[in-house]
């Protein structure tokens, strides 16, 4: 049997990735992982990914995407407060003044993230995100947000899927910031998708069900809260778990504590012509004791530069 | 073409319902949200199933089963914790005195259960369930508890799934206490498990990463904790939901504030000969202002004594 060339690399499950120790190290796993009698074979049913999504399935500078849409959902709700204009945080925001916003530490910014996210129902909520998502632009790369996911990402995202892994999102992003598109845009269903949330309450008016979003934390699906989440969620370790900063070394190690063999997979943020450069020193997305640990023990390490031949999907149609 | 009627039998997919006016409206249901072009079509990631577990997959019958594991659980501590001997409500689970346990109410109840189910790993509890669920018997039907569910559920289930529906246990009973088995009795993945939970706390001890169960409550995934559950976990309304008692109400509600066609099932507890006869006065799986409803909307209404043919699997094989 001759396998020609041309076929093998129209078959290549990862086309924007470079060929490389990372490419490899992932189709090596996959391959094993899904070969019926090999060692490494893990049965479907455990066959969990779990993905950081900010800086690891679409960008995140210069601040997080989420923190853009609870400033526009700040400016517009401010006619119904008009005392927002003399008080802080809102006042910052109003003026569009970052510094003395960030200068109000993460107080600050949990109140503003409470004002814009929380008092209204997870229905209006949700079709007040899909509205923002669908027209919102990325104040310099003027792009929408949902185009600057990675393509390499979504490559490896459907090669996983088309091995019946099942990807779940674990996210220190909102949970219910992410579902209203993720579905769509990482064809990720929404109750694969696990984030840091808010408490809610549900009400019975008037024959109508509701369920109101409170200005009260539930869970900090972050660092600690990552192996929460995913025990909270999904109930079984992760075989492969992916993320870009120090945020998601618990859940490597949640991964690595598996009895099963196990995959970890780091994006490291290198490329400051295409995309941005950015680890040990980087506020948003710190990458430092992380990335010391991932060398250390030969994680799959990422290098945006090296390893990527496209950064998002709108550079294939360029 | 001629299809035999041998042939249509052998492929009812509920062999174990009784033709009558429940099963119709199932099959009937399905049968629209399948077929392409039909004004009820519901696409396949609206597909959501939700199906409470206590009374509507297994019995409850003469208590909960998870109250069961928790004082075979106290039993088993009760080495560990000589002072128990002489400190309600250790003293009367330990002298077998049901009596004395129930007149202390949820008060005691609850210190029962966090008793037996926190404090551990998540890793220790589930092993214990596992466990325990292997061999434990159900005090008078002298049978394990996971011979106990019900043979018509299951083939609902499968017939669901066969279709392309999501099933989603949401139950009242915990989390962390149906996921070791419910895979494997029904089919449903460990991330499909909604139910009643504790918090947790992750640490990282020489290396090795550990969850552990705190006694504090979490969520009561029961009446308005359905509906939250169901967001929190699942994200979006379920078109069909099944339950068996008042605790359900608030679940079907959601699922009839969906604007997707939906499905309304309830169990009625009406064969005392083969399960038990239960509705509005119990105080396990009390359904009354739900009888009432479900009447008045015309909700699926499960005879038991009348739709089921067998109730549990193990009536096929005698
Ligand atoms: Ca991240
Ligand atoms: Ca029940």
């Amino acid at each position: 049997e001759i396998i020609l060339e041309e076929n093998q690399e129209s078959t290549d499950p990862l086309p924007s990735w470079n060929d490389g120790k990372t490419k490899e190290s992932i189709i090596n796993f996959v391959t094993k992982a899904t070969t019926e009698g090999h060692p490494d074979f893990i049965k479907k049913e455990d066959r969990i990914v779990t993905t950081d999504n900010d800086g690891t399935l679409w960008s995140e500078q210069p601040a997080y995407f989420q923190l853009f849409f609870a400033l526009d959902r700040i400016h517009a709700l401010a006619s119904e407060h008009p005392e927002w204009k003399n008080k802080q945080p809102y006042k910052s925001v109003l003026e569009n003044d970052m510094k003395t916003l960030m200068a109000q530490g993460e107080k600050g910014i949990l109140e503003i993230v409470m004002a814009s996210h929380a008092g209204i129902s997870t229905d209006e909520f949700a079709s007040i995100v899909k509205d923002w998502i669908a027209t919102a632009q990325h104040p310099t790369k003027k792009k929408k947000y949902t185009e600057l996911v990675f393509q390499p990402m979504l490559e490896l995202i459907n090669y996983l899927q088309a091995n019946e892994f099942k990807t779940f999102i674990v996210s220190g992003g909102g949970i219910e910031f992410m579902r209203p598109w993720t579905e769509e845009v990482y064809n990720i269903p929404k109750d694969q998708v696990v984030g840091s949330s808010i408490k809610t309450k549900y009400e019975y008016k008037d024959g109508q069900p509701t369920i109101t979003r409170l200005a009260e934390i539930d869970l900090i699906d972050d660092k600690e809260g990552k192996p929460v989440g995913i025990n909270r969620y999904i109930g079984r370790k992760p075989v492969i778990a992916i993320g870009n900063s120090d945020g998601d070394l618990q859940m490597m190690h949640w991964a690595e504590s598996n009895s099963i063999k196990n995959l970890q997979i780091y994006i490291h943020h290198t490329d400051s012509t295409r995309e941005w450069a950015y680890d040990r020193e980087s506020h948003i997305g710190t990458f430092d004791k992380a990335l010391d640990e991932a060398s250390q023990k030969g994680w799959a390490l990422v290098d945006m530069a090296k390893d990527w031949k496209v950064i998002y999907p709108y550079e294939l149609k360029d």
